[in-house]
């Protein structure tokens, strides 16, 4: 079965998952990112994607990754769109494909979508004609540029992917950013990843072959290198019974005692928006430790790697 | 009675319906927007519109007409403001005409308005002081930029607009979409010009001089060399009595049986966003005789034929 | 104790208040305003704010006022970011704090805020690590570039500001025009500032010294050089008890009696967006002493002034 992300001539065309794209891409896109990161602070951005036109189809709200797409875009040159879902034809009833269809018609070529459902951005990508579609969350299955700005991240702090012990702490079982972080971590050869959190949090562990699964925190950080927490949604925390925040923080929350049982030179990653005092203590997500800042600047040099990626034909 | 349209050295300064602009200058346009696809597809659009400031002012959302104005103005360098109606000082009670004014006097050189309202763009173009003031669409009246883009996919198909036969069908009582095309139809003389739907959504045939007006879409549709099938509103349906979705589609939508009825050669056009299987079936949308999706990448040129004319003094 | 919107080489940091400032400073920037009005004027912008990133931060809605600092930035090179607030990590239980720090990571260089709260802009300047934040409005405490653009429409129309009889008339109590009109008035010598409305509307004497405090319009307006009228809410009007549209017209409208009672060169000023037949008559607002709309195109270039004030390094 041939992978719907790359074309007969074996170029990435879509970005979906990174699931199943292998080490020499991984690598080469992580070496462009940090690439674009040079030029950007020499001053010196090629205008790869002037002429381009990248939309961005939010169906979830998402300030944060949407402006980290559209920053990426428009340093490289290009024109950014913003579609508005709420007040767009396909609350007309017109179906997504031909909202799809008419938006490349107007030559677009590059779609960001988000959308709580698995799949969609697949389904679109599909669909399209020429332009190419990066998924920016579907579900609880992909956030793949998440996880290329993860795997940045942790190659800059610690010089390799290779061998890292990885814990991956939270509500893991409806988390894209946890299985994007997987793919990429077991892909660049990272030696041991254990997924952690509540047990009605936690995933099948067939899901993640390879991993450790298990709901002891404190045992799933002893001599981690990378602790990476996954945000708690507070609505899903109602669905957990007699579990409250403070109890949640007590087993599952990185405070700098359980940090400590990492190893000492350890990074500490949180995807945002962070619940602080939650899922972390705050003097943890301000310490130095910390790479969460590092991660959000990397964004914008993941997404103008995988856009120039994609765009440059 | 002048035009308010046409300036006192017989320029066009707004675009507020194609009726009576007359043959010349219509051709005019659809000539410049044809050249300004050329360009583009050469890659080498001109940038026509910089240092000019276009303003999106849509009282009604529309997501599809917005877009495209917006990428035909920032793709001819203009810089494009969409303004946000509701959280707009016209909802802190503000008179329109204030509003418009506060924007020109921020040297704003084109309004795109959609209103719901019939007679708002020119209530606006009367006011402006400067400034061009393009119609995107005003209640039932008129849609011109939309009716410029289906007179050049007419004629790209067709090699002309002179002698066709042309049937349009649905709720054409209440589309500002008919009444641009039959303005912009008739003066490049087409020959026969047929509009059909229920006849509750029939408009009086005085208003349409000339053009055959019958609810027998069977009828209506043969010997056609153009179809342009009308959006019915669902909201709108539910005020037909006795008319459900299956029995419009049966007498009014365009499936392959009743297009053979039409030439041949005949072309399918549709404004979008579409209802399949209300209006038109997904076969017929998606056949060989569909330029549905060429008149949306047309729609960007006739945008732009019209903003460089108005804009470029 | 220092100011925080200067630096330690006594530069011009943050814009959160005109209070403070000083005459060279607050001349520096309206000459620099007028400087950018006569290139524009010109056709020859010069492109300051190239590469640099700015972010609308907007919790109370304003179109007028972002729309004036988007074009400030981006008819200067800046790229502009329409932060949505309604769907941002902020209502997912974000702090402002990690908002602006993650917004800064991705290399942002200037907040614009406009919050209900007094403090707010202050508030986020103190945890800027290197962006400038500029102060679109907060509360009823400032709202400095609305404060120089009225500044700089008395000193183009008057040809100063030392000596000006300066009268602001409306719901002073509630108004960060009024605040920041009053600082800027006072630094540039303006030699009798009188703040009149319904008593309930006026704010303690102690808060503006050297100002003449008093409700009765016909004996503030009497010779005044400069009238600035401020918009008077209707929901604000509903708490003052026997006071309605009509009679707070009567006693604090400008009407063209009221106007005579000015000197006869007097200019007529509004914030917007005006209530005509509340706080002024139209035949006031669109009459020859009026210079609103001269207001409105100083506000793009005070807002460019402030930019490059505080972006080139």
């Amino acid at each position: 079965m041939s992978d719907p992300q790359i074309d007969a001539h074996g170029r990435l065309r879509h970005l979906l998952t990174l699931d199943g794209l292998g080490r020499p891409r991984l690598t080469a896109l992580l070496d462009r990112a940090a690439a674009l990161r040079e030029a950007a602070r020499a001053g010196h951005l090629p205008a790869l994607l002037a002429g381009r036109t990248v939309v961005n189809l939010f169906f979830e709200p998402s300030t944060r990754t949407r402006t980290s797409f559209e920053l990426a875009a428009r340093r490289l040159g290009a024109l950014v769109v913003n579609f508005d879902i709420a007040s767009s034809s396909t609350s007309k009833g017109e179906t997504l494909e031909d909202t799809l269809a008419t938006l490349e018609a107007m030559d677009s070529d590059a779609f960001v979508v988000r959308h709580k459902e698995n799949g969609t951005p697949a389904r679109l990508a599909a669909h399209a004609r020429r332009a190419a579609v990066l998924n920016a969350g579907d579900g609880n299955r992909a956030h793949p540029t998440q996880g290329l700005l993860d795997l940045l991240t942790i190659r800059d702090h610690k010089g390799r992917i290779d061998g890292l012990t990885v814990t991956i702490c939270g509500d893991v079982k409806h988390s894209r950013v946890a299985r994007s972080d997987v793919h990429g971590l077991a892909a660049l050869g990272a030696g041991d990843i254990r997924l952690c959190g509540p047990s009605a949090l936690l995933p099948a562990a067939t899901e993640f072959p390879g991993c450790a699964v298990g709901d002891d925190f404190d045992a799933a950080i002893a001599g981690a290198d990378v602790v990476i927490m996954l945000r708690m949604q507070k609505e899903r925390m109602e669905t957990l019974p007699g579990l409250d925040e403070a109890d949640y923080f007590a087993r599952y929350g990185l405070d700098r005692a359980r940090l400590a049982r990492a190893r000492p030179e350890a990074i500490v990653m949180h995807p945002g928006p962070m619940n602080r005092g939650i899922e972390i203590a705050p003097e943890v997500a301000d310490g130095a430790q910390s790479v969460i800042l590092a991660q959000v600047a990397n964004g914008i040099f993941a997404r103008m790697a995988v856009l120039a990626e994609l765009l440059q034909h």
